[in-house]
């Protein structure tokens, strides 16, 4: 069996049971955000996390500059570290390099990690650097800490569902930079501006908004309170990472889909390309929100409560009551290109 | 300035120079075999360190086998932390994979990672897996620990230096595999052996240890006297990881050629192919023995003294006395290609 029919989930799945060792000193191996160690003192325990990016296959050249790649390089790993309650500390880089590459472009990749650091947290402490056979090859490991880790498995029937910010942002941002082909900055913004370039009535502001959910994520740095059970960043899309909590926790799930978070801006444009915003929220990757599970009733400024944890099953309800088709392919496989071939 | 014309050492210079910040709980960053981490224990450091595999530029799909290469991938991040004192607790793995692979090939190469860890220590916690859009890329994190962190920048003039087993074994045995052109493993040996398939009038055993020195190294488990006061891995080469530690400790060296440890099989095959072993002891990569100094007078089992750290200078003396020029090109630069393109 090839790897291109079996997907991420069957080679996971291999891993968790081929390395399913017990270690007095791990709190939590392959299956969550992070791996979670037992430190040396009482209080305190060490998030491991590692994350790929690359080129082709997570981003292409001609659509992010080198400071956003680093940039973004920080901020996925941290989200990580935040979906397990941590904070950011160290990180290691190890990158494959083409030697068609300028040395400027690797400085002003280095600034846009130093941008992202200095803003989220952590300190690049190693790493390794090779010559590339083909195409930009990213690999972080990042080293959080927490005094409490909330894994994916916390939920209770009856917990209420809560999400972070908006959700639909950053794949809409990737539609609207597939169609303009160019890099957007604040050096490379056309001159006639963004939405006569694309021929779209809307906001340059609104378009800006979903380009950069995309290009220069920010992982959520509000603390969450001691209520929340479980949590997972929306990486892969809403319906898959809640599957995932899901999964882990043993629990189903009912959402609301009219209470699911998406921002006017990001609305109005699907509807001129012709998206479903809901389906952009529900399937569409690279949010980098935080979704989490706690107590009903919990009120948190920032996250929107959008379903309940319940017995078992997966149910997206239509504001009439009526249910909605729970997505069959839910969100973002990593053996599926996103850059389709 | 093109990546192709400045070298690793530039790349690895300007991410030194551009995250050199203080970390109350940093010891040491970018620039050892691994960076040092305090732990929340009085006793005990963490080490982290990471390294990348690259199909056609670390190895050829066509020479080893899925197995051999994730033995390998474990054997060369275990070294790094022998050479830090420390020992292997946790390893992350991040996998770009292409979709022609057979899954088969995914579990014996997870196989390879746990004939590495049952022998050299550490887990398989987490890391990431996605679709490659060329080639395989393994990217390996090793967390370690230790009581005592020995780094390259402790070694003093009138120390001797050391290094454990032999060197030029693995150099030579990808030369072989080169000529060769298949995977070499008990299920691939052919039939009239390698003597005959490769012409030449020397031993099989010869060949089979210069070959899995390179395919399937072994970290030096050997616990090292409290006495070291510096070690590094001998990964790219003696002369040029040698240069490193002296960088490191502010110091110079004189080696003695005649001392330097070469497995009488690899002199005997060396001369068959008309290459010099010295050549391959002082510049072939991917021995993995480790390098270290010391009060002069250690013995050590298995450890041989090649000369002394001197206040300043790189030299090679012959066994008469008369120097050798020291190599200009030394070792093995991550940004050349060891497979010619």
């Amino acid at each position: 069996m090839k790897l291109s029919g079996v997907g991420e989930a069957s080679i996971i799945g291999l891993f968790q049971h081929a390395f399913a060792a017990e270690d007095a000193g791990l709190r939590m191996g392959i299956g969550d955000d992070a791996a979670v160690l037992a430190n040396g003192g009482p209080e305190r325990f060490r998030l491991v996390t590692a994350d790929l990016l690359i080129e082709d296959i997570h981003f292409e050249r001609r659509t992010i500059t080198p400071f956003q790649l680093g940039f973004k390089s920080v901020a996925v790993n941290v989200s990580d570290l935040r979906a397990m309650g941590g904070v950011s500390r160290f990180l290691l880089y190890s990158l494959a390099l083409p030697g068609d590459l300028d040395f400027q472009e690797i400085e002003q990749f280095a600034d846009g990690i130093r941008a992202a650091t200095s803003r989220f947290g952590g300190v690049v402490i190693g790493g390794d650097t090779c010559r590339s056979a083909a195409g930009i090859v990213i690999s972080v490991t990042a080293i959080g800490e927490t005094a409490r880790p909330v894994y994916r498995s916390g939920a209770r029937v009856g917990d209420g569902i809560y999400v972070s910010g908006t959700l639909g942002d950053a794949s809409l941002g990737l539609e609207l930079l597939r169609r303009l082909g160019s890099r957007i900055d604040p050096e490379h913004l056309p001159r006639e501006g963004l939405a006569s370039r694309l021929g779209l009535m809307c906001r340059e502001e609104d378009l800006l908004h979903a380009i950069y959910c995309h290009l220069m994520p920010e992982p959520v740095m509000t603390d969450m309170p001691p209520e929340v059970s479980a949590m997972i960043d929306v990486s892969d899309g809403l319906v898959l990472d809640l599957s995932r909590l899901c999964d882990a926790s043993g629990v189903g799930v009912c959402l609301e889909a009219s209470r699911i978070p998406i921002a006017e801006g990001t609305r109005r444009i699907s509807a001129l390309l012709g998206l479903d915003p809901l389906e952009l929220a529900l399937q569409g990757g690279e949010d980098y929100q935080l979704l989490f599970t706690a107590p009903d009733g919990l009120t948190l400024a920032g996250a929107t409560r959008i379903g309940k944890i319940v017995q078992e099953g997966r149910e997206i309800l239509k504001a009439d009551g009526q249910p909605l088709a729970w997505p069959t392919r839910g969100g973002y496989d990593h053996f599926e290109p996103i850059i389709p071939a």
